[in-house]
């Protein structure tokens, strides 16, 4: 393999750049060429593409966002657009792809393995809810965001001694929700994989104000319902009153987290390696600590499974 | 003077704590006892009092919110009630006091200054809103709290060139979003003291999205509009999609910057400084670089200006 | 078992109040008392405990440092003051340790195991140098740390075109330095598990020289050398310049990160859960991503090692 | 005027960019080129220049350090240089020039107003001592990085109860470390103007430790003395362990805060302004909260004085 491209598709994770830098070294470090594809798909079935150099990707691990930018591409789905992607890479002489995005990122890449053009998935988003590894990039930076806030309303909470409800991203997964609660301290976590009891949260949420302690944070993912639909059935029920605070879109932003960084060095590296090995159709990902390779179609075929144990540790911790 | 009392009043802001520090080691140092009172006028009228020594304040300048708690107390603006609380002090042989809060805060205690019991006001909320002070309490570490959250939607927004509303702070006052539009690089800005104008909002958008800058950062102070209602009117008229990021709660909290450290060290002490000669009705604040002491009226009868050439050096520089 | 005992021991990391606090969070949820050691392995044989209730574990768990402080305690290893602290614990109903430390502090706990007193070990040091736990206590809050740090100074390395030498912590544990090499695109990493070749350095750092990348940032452990011993050997070698900095204490502190305190949590109720089950002398780690225990003895038996795959990557990226 | 260029030299500061971009778009507002000079006045002397528009400032109002590069340039002082760069200057049209500095950069700058080149001075450097301003960009920034540390290195020494020396940056001015030991509650602060006494800094040290107070943190500004110096001081005197912690190079770095972005913008456009009005030999500052502009000879003729209230106050509230 001479000549490889990457591209970042779906939402942006802080980290796709650290992933984009690595694929670039680790490629120069044997001697392959790589482009970088704008604007996702887009980009593929354009052959909208520039070469990537170590000064290219010089003073980028550190930022957020992607330098590469991201773009959903609807068109994508259509066997004709993917072909003729695919002949604007073999004219650019482009042998192999490195996909950084989600589980719907992977779907279109495997449409391009089976239509024979080698790819290789790194899993980049913030709600950690790819299948087959433990961590996506974007993760640990997303939830420092998070808990940065909560840290600060709980500023406010305490002073004035209200209850907030605390909105966070996970449409399908939980991940943020939860870690987020562990580490914020928060008294309730509702997350899309477990059923919630809203008398329970209010036996909480009363529990409290008997005792001395007369603030309390509740999260909740997205993916569960609006904080505001929380607050009102909670006023509706119990008469309590609670602010809302939805954390929104800063969550994807920032200059990611070490760890972040570290993952997505692994994963891009990884990714390198496994195109040279000759492989595709293969996702990297992080299982019992060790970097691995899986077939990418478990990634969208399985469930993103959340913690159990977290989740009751989250219970009993918050007693 | 022998004894005063403290008391945060109004929205809580980082650096009350700071303020609440000086307060009691600045009259340490003159032999003076300090008393906290809890939880605003509410405490004052229950004599809700403990002893705060040095060791009280001991690792608080660097908290958000305020140790003392803050409420409103709706029942302070009876005669009766005033007197109960001036009558509670004097029984606890408190001589004078501070109070660390906006504008409506200074208006509860001009009531006692009319009763003959001491008063200083400190300015301390976010919004920086009290006439007659350069600045106050909280705003520093507040705008930068907006600021640090645009850098972040500035990632996400230049990945996916989207353009994004941020809703700020500010129901009367928009130094927040002005600054952090200077501070931000946004593009527009919305302030309640200026009019604004639609087409040139939506023109400007439009300017960006024929050049290579396809993403955009609108800031509007919640004063005017919510984002939601901007966005749209931007939709109605132009067919342009925004995203909308409503920063909320988190604009409150956090540990306090240097700036607003040692502005409320600063205040702090000052104010202990116009008890022990004797005045009253007085607040502090900085004006022309320079510590000063003004009649607390003057708070809250004058109206808070912003600063045009601010607002004329946004609009040039977002050319 | 009705009521136990936890104590920090060792170098303080961010992290343990959320650990100590899981502790008293746990036992509370299974009804069981705890009291807190002040002082680590001194406190213990003095018998100066206070009763930790939720109320005292409140607000801690986004706070550096450790609540029940830390020291070495040199006495401790004669067998009348382990047995005079046995005592004391018995003398006041305490029926089992939780030890929160690294693997000296794990060396003192075995003596007193071996007295037939409980004792379960969590790992918190920043250094991540604990044998058979992948991750400690604080390892990520430094890290992360160092490498904003090292952002800082890439920016005025960047702005005058200099070589930094950056020395961080690490006396027998390479995991910092070589974690925040990866993380902030470091040039080269000096770890004490791996041998240096002062002629690749000074290579590497002309190679920077003669393309664009002026720069360069080399971060060493301080097991290897003093970062200014590092400078001399350079200048004295090759005739470059470089400048030093020593991030010395800052990489103790901080609040922890969001991976630290959901680690913290885990751990802390684990050892809780091991003390119930009638288990001593045992470690509570982290390995393959599963929550583990294991023989103590281990931790300081055995010695710690870096992840080679971490070492190779890191020089591969740095071509 | 028609084309003006910009440079940056001296100690890179965080903010210049800020200041480049509003240079450069302010210049755009009014039809006016604008030129960037890399590498200070070795740039100048060699005629090294880069078109700067709106695209070339675009994302860099919160990037640390100068994308123009900084550096001393020691042939800079001979008449023949300074010609030759006029000259280089002329040929390219370039007709008036924006220093961003601080007062040595100053002295470079008059020699070409000297010589009949126009420029105007912008004050740059962390240090805050160029005199006839309040303020300089990268102050704020600086101070903000300083109390973050401290506020770290103060979670370990609550913890072990150590007492810390910090050497924060200042060779001849102690603005840092006087308003960061007001922000961070240190207990002492050295700095270069005012007079030591060490017999006042044991007593201090030996009061802390007589009350519950056993931690204690002292601030020198390295123009006192080396912070290991004034540990040996005290080690031979008082026989006192205290640690040494030299903040260094961090302090230049890192992202600007929202004061330093505002100040860096308000100058660079007013000396936009200047330079537009045929003014010369002009430095832009901040006087009585208002922008200013004054002879630029003044700020390397005179000497920056410290405040001395803060000064007095530091010591008042560390009783």
């Amino acid at each position: 393999m001479k000549k490889i491209a990457v591209l970042t598709s779906g939402g942006d994770a802080p980290g796709m750049n650290a992933a984009i830098r690595a694929v670039v070294r680790k490629a120069a470090y044997h001697g392959i060429e790589v482009v970088g594809i704008n604007h996702g798909y887009e980009g593929f079935i354009n052959g909208s593409i520039e070469p990537l150099d170590l000064g290219s990707v010089g003073g980028i691990i550190q930022r957020g966002g992607t330098k590469l930018y991201s773009a959903r591409c609807l068109k994508f789905k259509e066997d004709a657009v993917q072909e003729q992607g695919i002949a604007k890479m073999r004219e650019a002489n482009v042998e192999g792809l490195v996909v950084i995005g989600g589980d719907g990122s992977y779907r279109g890449a495997m449409a391009l393995v089976k239509k024979g053009f080698p790819v290789v998935g790194v899993p980049g988003t913030i709600d950690n809810d790819v299948p087959g590894t433990e961590y996506t990039i974007g993760f640990d930076t997303a939830l420092n965001t998070v808990v940065e806030s909560i840290d600060k309303i709980r500023d406010t909470a305490t002073s004035h001694e209200n209850s907030f409800i605390v909105e966070v991203m996970g449409r399908d997964a939980g991940d943020i929700a939860l870690w987020a609660g562990l580490a914020a301290g928060a008294e309730t976590v509702l997350i899309p994989e477990e059923e919630y009891n809203l008398d329970e949260i209010i036996a909480r949420l009363e529990r409290g104000a008997t005792r001395s302690k007369k603030h309390s944070i509740i999260i909740v993912a997205e993916g569960v319902m609006a904080g505001s639909e929380l607050a009102k059935l909670i006023k509706d029920k119990a008469g309590i009153e609670t602010r809302v605070s939805v954390l929104g879109h800063i969550q994807r932003g920032g200059s990611p987290t070490a760890r972040d960084r570290v993952l997505a060095s692994r994963f891009g590296a990884h990714a390198v390696e496994l195109l040279m090995e000759g492989k595709s159709g293969r996702a990297v990902g992080i299982r019992n600590h060790q970097l691995i390779d899986y077939d990418m179609t478990e990634a969208f075929e399985k469930h993103h499974e959340s913690d159990v144990g977290l989740y009751t540790l989250m219970k009993e911790l918050s007693i």
